[in-house]
């Protein structure tokens, strides 16, 4: 039987967390490989000062049955890097799965992916969904035919079990729960703007406005779009 | 003003979402430098086939304010390398706190540092917290003095984020907590025994025994206990 092909697209300045949080998860996918991939072999710079080290390059990453983009800052980049967008582009053709965290989502829309669809982002970042042709659906997960898109870093980790859900089971989704002690205990109900004091979110206000200035010039100038 | 010190001592085989959990979250902790140590420069192999690259070696990471030691199968190595335990021990012995997640505990513990505390570790291995001096406290984070620890990989977010309340206030937490979108919604209510069904435990039973069995090994053959 061949292995399920589960590959991660990083690039420099990723959200490592986006990545790493339903790697975990899929990871444990029954008769699946997984695949790290980047432009190259050189280990990746994350946003929190780890570098990580892919196990595939864009040439040797073998056709991929789920694919996912994780965010960050870095997706600036991505949007912009031609080769980048055309990896994701010819392996979401094929994939049965295609899917992003956070702001990964801007890498599938620059891709072409996400036109017509509906699809979720970081929470700071939903209102610039449109601009690569998707309806923002306000949910920690999103499915639209075989586009799964998750919001913001930790619903990468929602998103896998899901994702692992659909693919092998409930039973076995909920044992990698279990394994993984997934049994949340916020210290805060704050992780919402929806439930987050007025005082929090004008603490990050400037911090987004900007980053989302950055995201929106880089989906203006994409070349593929 | 000099930086706070925050360092994770990672080593072959460990549980990544151990580490790259809390590191999201403390990476953000205003006036911090954020230390990734191991044994050598090379990059460190994870549980998920992902590499992880150190910032600093034992012998060129400074003195550090908080130490965090993650867990994974490859406690089971960290304990029996006199190396790793007395770099947590010497480390410990200045650190402001001194935290664990995950199975990460029994690598404090092996270093003597859990010697008549309150702790808590995976569920899966809780019964073996007295074998390095511990009382087991059924908690996702237990502060004993300046030792905290966490449970099982997932809960060294909420770790994280404790910390940074403890150290930085809330706001500051509330404002990470907000910035990584931490509302989780796991798809079922089993990530903790007293709530997972028999027939998940049931799949996870032969697993843990023998992962029990190796860490009990590791722990009655420790050089430094």
């Amino acid at each position: 039987m061949s292995l399920f092909n589960v590959g991660f697209v990083i690039f420099p300045q990723l959200t490592q967390l986006d990545f790493t949080g339903p790697l975990q998860v899929l990871a444990r996918l029954p008769a699946s490989a997984t695949h790290i991939v980047a432009k190259s072999e050189v280990p990746v710079p994350s946003d929190c000062g780890l570098g990580l080290v892919p196990t595939h390059t864009f040439a040797t990453c073998p056709p991929l049955d789920l694919i996912c983009v994780p965010g960050g800052n870095g997706v600036v980049g991505a949007i912009g890097d031609r080769e980048t967008i055309e990896f994701v582009r010819r392996q979401a053709a094929t994939a049965k799965y295609v899917t992003s965290v956070c702001t990964g989502a801007f890498v599938l829309g620059a891709a072409g992916l996400l036109n017509g669809r509906r699809a979720t982002t970081h929470w700071a970042y939903a209102e610039l969904l449109p601009l690569v042709g998707a309806t923002h659906e306000k949910a920690r997960i999103v499915k639209d035919g075989n586009v799964i898109t998750a919001g913001g870093v930790t619903s990468g980790i929602d998103f896998g079990l899901a994702v692992v859900a659909e693919i092998a089971g409930e039973t076995v989704a909920q044992a990698i729960q279990l394994g993984i002690e997934y049994d949340p205990a916020p210290p805060f109900d704050c992780g919402h703007p929806d439930r987050a004091p007025e005082a929090i979110k004008a603490m990050l206000a400037a911090r987004y406005e900007s980053a989302r200035t950055g995201v929106r010039a880089a989906i203006s100038r994409s070349p593929t779009l």
